[in-house]
């Protein structure tokens, strides 16, 4: 393997994600872990990065560049929030010390915004990602998953965002609510997403109730788990594009995330006349924290 | 303790309880166990019944009159839904043999309704109580829980229903997102609710993104716990009200069931000009097993 010039982590609630980058700028190697900073004690982050990364080290102090729930209160070293608008990829990363001299750890912030209240950590990286491959570009991105972004970015800043649970609402349902017995299997009725998407975005007052009919059609008319699993998607990803329509009506939007969520999201917004751009969250991801690490080593 | 004459029993998904009834229709005892049908497969229904009620048996048999889940498909026995609009103080039990002789057992069944696609098993019977007590009933009843019901009765009649998953998303969130971090302790702020509701109601449309503000406030602002718990749960309610709002706009409400979450209810209805007569759920049901009991007695 080529020489690891630096190292390029996504550190979220959950996962662990890591790629070494070559002196050209390319990902010479990958590797993945389930030590999320939600399971990390604060003395156990160090030694869950170097189980990951050791095998690309070498003597000499290599950069560590990482966004993410790494940054959090309860995380490895809180790197505090910048407050919106604020250009993402301008942040001055936290460098925290480590145990082991073979690592030199950059954390970047995330973001926050007064009122409405709220924060991000991870995804304004991929904004700047974003940013950097586009600086002219004025519109929205959207970042579906458990905690659903919705982010305007105009003139290189953030100028606001919102966040929508929507992704930790359909797995607490889907797994844990009297919805479970309907939604079981793979398979997924497109129907029955799109009509639940127009449902909650044309009537979103009807949500409440709408949720236990996908129990009750099971029930009594035979609903398949195809349709049963159509319409709780199509009812919560209704209600997260009702809330976020000042966000996507009449704008550019584009839309990174898992593919088969993206492909989702696209197709809901597409009925309401909205054509978006879809992209790789990695791409993104990577672009942003590439971009920080050229702002590191041209700093003077 | 004065003979049993019948024993009245509410058996739902988590809970089963049951009231040892005496000649003269009074409560001589009471008593509850977890053994709710969520728990049980079919051969446990009737041990798990003995276990609670055999202190009240004699030799002959004693009805037992039983409503709730135990007569869903996956129950000891299924009592097939009664469709909407009718009676439900007329239903027909079910009379499942037993292994143990000392009980006659009955079964009363659920309703359903076609569309919307709803049901119900145990509120109406706690409906039959509702009507046997003023037969001129002419409103809604209201009975808020894990699943939240509005039944709209007329001439002795249910109408039409509808159910809201108010409870059980309550606890899912509180127990289990990211908001879990946020609600802790018992502390609970009226006045962060009363605004919740009335946002959810003017605007249902933010109820995506709403949710989320509860987690962002507390990171941010230093938002208490108690106004977090106050905020889900108005957003919530108001969510429920926001999609009941048929039935309970210029209607005549009755609301049932703990009766903290009954305040919780009656608050948010009189805000919006409502004024709601509060019961106890015990008494109604309890009215209407006594009102089953009636009608197996006077049979022919």
């Amino acid at each position: 393997m080529k020489k690891t010039n630096w190292i390029a982590v996504d550190w979220g609630t959950s996962q662990l994600r890591a790629w070494a980058i070559g002196l050209d700028g390319a990902v010479l190697d990958r590797a993945a872990s389930a030590d999320g900073m939600g399971g990390l004690t604060q003395a156990e982050f160090e030694p869950a990065l170097l189980r990951l990364i050791a095998p690309w080290l070498g003597d000499g102090p290599t950069p560590v560049i990482a966004c993410g729930m790494v940054g959090a209160k309860q995380g490895w070293v809180e790197a505090p929030y910048r407050a919106v608008p604020c250009q993402p990829g301008a942040a001055v990363p936290m460098t925290p010390p480590t145990q082991d001299r073979r690592i030199k750890l950059h954390i970047l912030p995330g973001v926050s915004q007064d009122s409405p209240a709220d924060v991000m950590r991870g995804e304004e990286t991929q904004t700047a990602g974003v940013i950097h491959e586009n600086a002219a570009f004025d519109g929205v991105l959207c970042l579906p998953g458990t905690h659903t972004k919705w982010i305007h970015i105009s003139a290189k800043e953030i100028v606001s965002f919102r966040t929508a649970m929507t992704g930790e609402l359909f797995a607490l349902l889907s797994q844990h609510s009297v919805l479970r017995h309907s939604v079981g299997g793979d398979d997924f009725d497109r129907d029955a997403f799109d009509t639940a998407v127009g449902e909650t975005l044309s009537r979103p007052e009807r949500l409440a109730q709408s949720l236990f009919t996908i129990r009750a059609e099971g029930l009594l008319h035979g609903q398949s788990n195809a349709a049963a699993k159509g319409r709780l998607s199509g009812l919560l990803i209704g209600a997260d594009l009702a809330a976020a329509k000042p966000y996507w009506l009449g704008q550019q939007v584009q839309i990174g995330g898992a593919p088969a969520l993206v492909a989702l999201y696209a197709r809901a917004l597409e009925i309401q006349g909205v054509q978006c751009l879809t992209r790789d969250s990695e791409t993104l991801t990577l672009a942003g924290l590439r971009l920080a690490h050229a702002k590191l080593t041209e700093a003077p």
